[in-house]
């Protein structure tokens, strides 16, 4: 059986609340041989007291040695399997830019390049222009109207841009047009089936009308597509799991994937402290809130072990404010690790701790990847984090007679 | 989605290297209550420094309960999972000698009998001749030609000796001819399907000449079919994970195994000092070395538990000249549990230890059965040992965005 059918043949309403705060890279290496982790090293006072009321363990993000980027990260603790639901990356980085994607919805990550009189690529990446100038050809480009579907052309930055097009039957099995090369053109847009061959039918007259557009603008004078990708067929939080769901985020990427899954986005203001004053404010309205929190994984990619410790503490200084509400369920964990020996996402287990009345003791006493390790939830696979979120907030009726 | 497909996805190539040296049978159970395993009891200073530096864990073979052959157990290290490739008994039998079965191959194991003058079986095994003998009988029967295959008859040993059938569309779904009983002629070859009926009919005529052929040998006047199996389908080494990988086993069955999932096979010698020579020699021309030790599950097999100690120490003694290498990655594991108690393969999780500069600490400062159980990589199944492998090598991308 499927395990969200299971779910929704078992979830019952008592009203709990469950509160999943995922400090994004949590998990760490040591940097010398001997020595701790970067959540070992961080005085914690307040994680240790949920580690030592609670129960903690590891999470696999994917699978043993899968490192994963944020959006199959995030799935995986939301409990969809993260190979199983995947998310295009025209979509994600729609979704990082705060556009909201919809169903009828392909989105394309676009690139401005310089051609010469020819039509060849001579540069991929029109040279890396300022910001304000990839806003400026934007514009331009959101004057082309193509018959049978809307478009959207929304800036990222420098070179970047994300094209959405929005009609029925649209379909995501078209070929980048960056040739991956320079002194060639652009590739011509080749749909593999017939909703596909409509996407790129609408995408060859946009790129026509662009190259009339830019004409005159090098270098930002042609443009190439990547990464098509269709909306995925998600099921919802709420038809899942039957909880009403809010997301409290800063970034736009993990507002886009807690919209993905039918969570209602609230403002978060820019501070752990806005979120958990925004926490209390909706604590009345929701039964389940996703709190994210970047700082883990960014100073963790920057190599900074020091400040990657330095976040955690602040992260721990928070915690008070959000038990203090007392959710049924809280859960601390991270999307996957980010060791700032690596500088990069890895898929070393993460670190996770889950505080709730009948969460059995494991004699745990500090969070950190030691202790987890030993820890009563043991090592398992991250899409199982919400049954078990479910199953301690007394929301599961118990499988067969 | 497949995990060979993943992993074919996301690998990259960075030059790094890796090991992994498999000791047969290595698990083991204690003699006594209170006592230590094989592995506990041996002194290890080289294994144990791995287990320091690195991260351990218990490998599960198959599922839990389940002890593997030969066969299974070295291709869920290999990273194919055992319940999804199977290996047929003709081929393993074929490996074992170290026969080059090949595409078109169909194998099948042979056993002489005994027949009386109605053809009816008198002795299953012709009352297990000398091996010479089963070596004369298989010249004998070499001489037999059927148009349109193949045929190769090479001897194992006593009454045993193994039949390849070589040709186009060759099915083995074939019926075992041996009748498992006395006093009944050996039974007609029969195919479920027409390639497996091309088969059958090839066989049957194989038959008809042989006991011509067998008529004077009373008692090895007759033969026996079994366990008839095609060359199984299966991706390389290569085409998974992109790793140029070099076989350096002593032993047939394994060089078999290795072979069939694409490695070279190189020159071993006859001794473990023998194959790290090798592997020093080879080492500037692959990506990737499956050394194989035997003596581990022999010894076990024997229910020779300080023989088996002795093993394990012998096998100690030689880990410098690999770590010496400098390999990215090295492991340590075996392809299932030979307990001496037991004198057979078992399901025990085997003890594994994973040395990388990405490994995680966890505590453990001893190779054995007891730190492993609560080493970083848990317990985890065989298929997924090649995966880690990949990532500490740094061989593996982000999955997702």
């Amino acid at each position: 059986m499927n395990l969200h059918q299971l779910l929704r043949d078992l979830r019952e309403d008592n009203g709990s609340k469950i509160v999943l705060l995922v400090a994004d890279g949590l998990g760490g290496l040591p940097m010398e041989p001997g020595g701790k982790t970067e959540l070992e090293t961080a005085r914690t006072p307040n994680l240790d007291a949920m580690v030592r009321e609670g129960v903690c363990g590891l999470s696999i993000p994917v699978l043993p040695g899968i490192a994963p980027g944020s959006g199959p990260g995030h799935l995986g603790l939301f409990g969809y399997d993260p190979l199983e639901f995947q998310i295009g990356r025209g979509i994600l980085e729609a979704l990082g830019i705060n556009f909201a994607v919809g169903p009828r919805d392909v989105a394309i990550r676009g690139n401005f390049c310089t051609v010469n009189d020819k039509g060849l690529i001579t540069d991929r990446r029109a040279g890396r222009p300022p910001t304000e100038r990839c806003v400026e050809m934007c514009k331009k480009l959101q004057s082309i109207k193509v018959a049978g579907v809307e478009l959207f052309v929304e800036p990222v930055r420098e070179h970047r841009f994300v094209l959405v097009v929005r009609g029925d039957n649209l379909g995501d099995a078209v070929n980048d047009t960056d040739p991956q090369a320079l002194n060639v053109a652009p590739l011509h847009a080749v749909g593999e089936d017939p909703p596909s061959q409509s996407t790129a039918k609408a995408i060859n007259q946009f790129v026509a009308e662009a190259a009339k557009v830019l004409k005159d603008d090098g270098p930002t004078n042609m443009l190439t597509l990547r990464g098509f990708a269709r909306y995925p067929k998600i099921a919802t939080v709420q038809d899942i799991y039957g909880l009403k769901s809010a997301c409290i985020a800063v970034y736009p990427m993990y507002k886009g994937l807690a919209r993905l899954v039918g969570m209602d986005i609230l403002d978060a203001g820019s501070t752990l402290a806005d979120q958990c004053e925004t926490l209390k404010n909706a604590w009345a309205k929701y039964d389940f809130f996703f709190l994210h929190y970047k700082y883990t994984d960014s100073t963790g990619e920057d190599g900074d072990f020091d400040a990657k410790v330095a976040k955690i503490e602040a992260l721990d200084l928070e915690i008070p404010k959000i038990r203090g509400l007392k959710p049924d369920v809280m859960i601390v964990t991270g999307d996957h690790s980010t060791p700032s020996k690596m500088k990069s996402h890895s898929w070393h287990p993460v670190p996770t701790v889950l505080c709730a009345t009948t969460a059995r003791p494991d004699g745990a006493v500090e969070f950190g990847e030691s202790f987890c390790l030993r820890g009563g939830l043991g090592q398992f696979e991250a899409k199982y984090l919400m049954t078990l979120a479910m199953a301690h907030a007394g929301r599961l009726a118990k499988y067969g007679a």
